[in-house]
């Protein structure tokens, strides 16, 4: 930013010579309005999608109590910024490896930008630039490692997490991610998955669901064949979280859409917000109404995962459903909340948040319910592309959980458990003023 | 989302043949930029607007004591998705119905989208996408639902609340917003709403304050001829929600240029950004000098109230004005609000957010402001709606408000009062482990 | 927002009479694109940066002791208030005066908007509207003043604090950027800052330390020749708000490329995004690891600060840089951060949310790190450019600091710091329900 009011142009001209050539060539906005629209999409998104991580750490700050508060928000920001550095370091280029033999691309081959001020004819005018599409990606794999720090709350470690999110967001996601979006076998089988409720939020439940068997629940949580609720600290904080990640979810499918520089992309990603917006709320409705009848009273953490249970189900297809369409996978999203958060509690899988019925089970529905609307899509495909990503990560998942525990041990002392992670752990209170009731 | 890198103009082709068609006959930019520039502002505004239903849940549940937070989240989240659900349902097309009387279009027709990829030649190029137009429209009527849930914190029954909403969001404000904004009697008439300071804030005001006197103020609230104060639970909350409405009116006003394609109406945008800015900060300054001078020390709650009267008030017009108009326009709705909250207390009536001084009072105002800088507008007219609103309103809502009250019942029991909503309707405390001072 | 499906073309054409023209001379998108992109930049990257007031007050509320929280939120909802309203009736112009000596424009010009409907002929086409550029400015002075807000917290006077905000936001602020950013003579130098972490960050920094000096420590903060730790009361709102300014540095940092009408430009501003993100992510990572190693504990305030660190580090170049380069800027500004946090302590500068350590050191480095990548810059004008602003804005700094503690005082009484602004200066409580542990 320099002194721009006068001599804007001409500084641009001269310190970016690629620039000053490629307005020489004088593209017409016929040819870069679509790349410009592209990346601006990308970046728009992106930014929604990126503010997801604080929707879920303020959601799962909110459902944790108040003694692991500080724990949650330090894993929270620091998973985030491990997978900005693995989904850099080796991510982006392992899922989107162009040409490969559609299992495994190349590791360690970091991201690099297009250069400072590329000239159009350098540039991918019929897509969009690297920088939007890296942040548009990065922030995706993202979301799937907040999601294994939602369920694995209260009484894993710090450390061993971290670890575990580095495998994720550097291996795995990528890997698994390239099959379909990287031009995988999935994606050559015609396996369709438009914004990730498989590629994103199941593999984030399944590296949940193995974390938490291994893991085991947190003390006292089954006792005595009793279901012993531990309440949140701080609905307020969860219910920001929420209508956080409903926000961000606007740029989570309507970003997926690729393209905003034609009258039928830009009216889609349209379609794809009003699709989401309605998906979100039909979940929520319906938990609102199920809670009400089978519990006689609403229960609001039911009402926040309904919801959230909406947006999973229909990002793997935002976009062909009309809006009634939304409106029912949506609710299907809120009913399978409703009824898999006490299911897991029967197999004793302690999820703090309820990240695995919300991500897990209403993706798998999502990826289902595109046979619905999308004529290209075939039910064995999708229970294909649903059974291999859940045994890749599920399996992959439980080694690493394996590994972790057998060498550095991945669950604080009992004790440590008992003074909550955020003294033992960290030394370090989030409500230190508030008194415990 | 698909193997994009390699295939993702292809695979648009394929899969998208009107989209195809469309780009067979290649419209030019010049044709199609306005279209996507403004489907684009739609669904930014609209995605702001949207956050603005997370802004009043924080508003509110700062504002309303700790045993009662976990029900204002829940009446937030909920009446924000059934106003999505209804507006869908009917409230779009009985709002926008085209040609009709001026008074009342056709019920139940629920919206229908454009088709995906729509080509250029089946587009309103000259307009916007379906799609984000809905999404647009769909975010304010979740806003007027969103102020009269503060009004009547504290002391309503969730669901007679909930009916309420779905006839305030399906039918009131869809029909009175039809005389207007659907091009019915009142836009003939030439009435200027440009962001529906009166459409939209009036219009929630109204409700709210019919609903605030049928349901009567909070126990203990007016006693012995004193105003009982009942201060708000989490002022950092309450701090954090109104940065977010304020945050989301940029989304408000500016989208409501409903263009962005031309240099003009990109201009007109950014016009509104800056008068819209200016008239918050001048209600939030004006607040904090007037509790100075009044109460001989600033009031934090009456400062942000008065950045969202200033808000509300440029409502009405935020492009005509220059800075300075803002400035004073916005200043004026923070005088408005210091006068007005205590003088709701003489009358008895309990509003427990403020909602009425900011939301109707300064509504009318910016109403009637609109005169200073529209030459188009006559302040007869501008009152004739303002009344026309307010009668429509008032009146429909006084007799809803009345039948849930002799039916089902609107008044949570004095026990269940006491006790706080969230404990006795809903069996869950947003602060469980914060003991009570 | 009139009647739109039908008649919207109709009456833009016919309410404005400018655009009507501009619409007559049609012309082409070629020629309006890039105004219209980047007018639209300014727009988005200035909400983005606006709602960092609301980080800024997030962080700072979660930073404060409980006592001093509502406090904070006054401060920092005025202080941006002061500043829309200060920046335009001289910051502005004072800041961007076109042609003039190079060290201080004109004062008292307040800003002037393009008119309504602006035509093409007269409107900037090679920049952007005067009323998204003017948005886009005042949201930056707005985050200068919030840095000192958060240095200065728990014992400063509001209005002497609101008194310097004036100053800072309408003079200091002004002149000091018109030499860079105005093109002034440091401009002319070649002094090289990209989005401001210099004129904007060190900035804040500077008048924060002169306050912090002339103010002293917090009662109990050095006693006794040790450091009395006050933790902060709501580490989960210190982390929603950096999150927050996370999310509105892609604006701070992104909309400095001030251009995206082009495939050059709008590349360049998701370089940005992308490299912004990776400072961010390596000054959090680098702050866990370090303070893992020396505390043997990670410290969750450290980490929030370092991604703030990495922030500022990247802000003087966040375009040049490879991802590694701003992975490596960034990192370094997380050293910095927890090294020189505890070094303040020992010189008894006592800087409440480490305001200092992250604005101003971090902001040093950054501006020296330009070097590495940028060819143009030179070290010795670098030096030149944090020099001259620190001179100039400590020195002026201290002397408001001085006047105002001559005549009105700057510090409350001990007994009201001891009780706490919040029931002292304000007579309202952030938490009055949260008993006190």
């Amino acid at each position: 930013m320099t002194n721009f009011k006068t001599i804007a142009t001409a500084a641009t001209l001269i310190a970016l010579p690629s620039l000053a050539f490629a307005q020489d060539t004088a593209p017409s906005f016929d040819e870069i309005g679509p790349y410009i629209m592209t990346t601006l999409l990308f970046c728009m998104a992106g930014f929604l999608v990126f503010f997801m991580a604080a929707g879920f750490a303020m959601l799962e700050g909110g459902l944790v109590r108040s003694k692991n508060v500080t724990m949650q928000m330090t894993k929270n920001i620091a998973l985030y910024s491990i997978a900005a550095i693995m989904y850099w370091f080796m991510g982006f280029n392992l899922m989107y490896p162009g040409e490969f033999n559609g299992y495994v691309g190349s590791f360690f081959s970091p991201t690099v930008l297009d250069p400072v001020g590329v000239a159009a004819a350098d540039a991918a005018l019929d897509y969009a630039s690297v920088g939007s599409d890296f942040f548009f990606q990065l922030v995706f794999v993202a979301a799937t490692a907040s999601i294994v720090s939602g369920a694995l709350a209260e009484r894993i470690k710090l450390w061993p997490f971290l670890i575990f999110v580095i495998v994720l967001t550097g291996v795995m996601y990528p890997i698994s991610g390239s099959w379909q979006w990287g031009g995988g076998w999935l994606s050559e089988m015609g396996f369709s998955d438009f914004a990730g409720s498989t590629v994103v939020h199941s593999v984030g439940g399944w590296a949940a669901l193995a974390g938490a068997i291994v893991l085991g629940p947190r003390l006292g949580k089954y006792k005595d064949g009793r279901v012993n609720p531990m309440p949140g600290s701080n609905l307020a904080l969860a219910t920001l979280g929420t209508f956080i990640l409903w926000l961000g979810w606007f740029g989570f499918n309507g970003g997926s859409q690729l393209a905003m520089g034609t009258v039928g992309d830009v009216s889609d990603v349209s379609r794809i917000f009003a699709n989401t917006n309605m998906a979100a709320a039909a979940g929520a409705v319906t938990a609102l109404i199920m809670t009400q009848i089978m519990f006689k009273k609403p229960d609001l953490t039911m009402v926040l995962n309904g919801a959230l249970a909406g947006l999973v189900s229909i990002t793997a297809e935002p976009l062909a459903p009309s809006l009634f369409g939304a409106l029912w996978i949506g609710a299907v999203g809120g009913i399978i909340v409703v009824v898999t958060v006490p299911m897991l509690d029967k197999f004793k899988i302690d999820d703090v948040v309820g990240a695995i019925p919300v991500h897990l089970f209403a993706g798998i529905w999502g990826t289902i319910a595109v046979v619905f609307y999308n004529g290209d899509a075939s039910l064995v495909t999708q229970l294909t592309g649903i059974i291999a990503y859940g045994v890749f990560t599920f399996v992959a998942s439980l080694i690493v959980w394996f590994v972790l525990k057998a060498t550095i041990g991945i669950r604080v002392s009992e004790e440590d458990e008992i003074n909550g992670l955020d003294v033992s752990e960290l030394g370090m209170e989030a409500y230190p003023e508030f008194a415990k009731g």
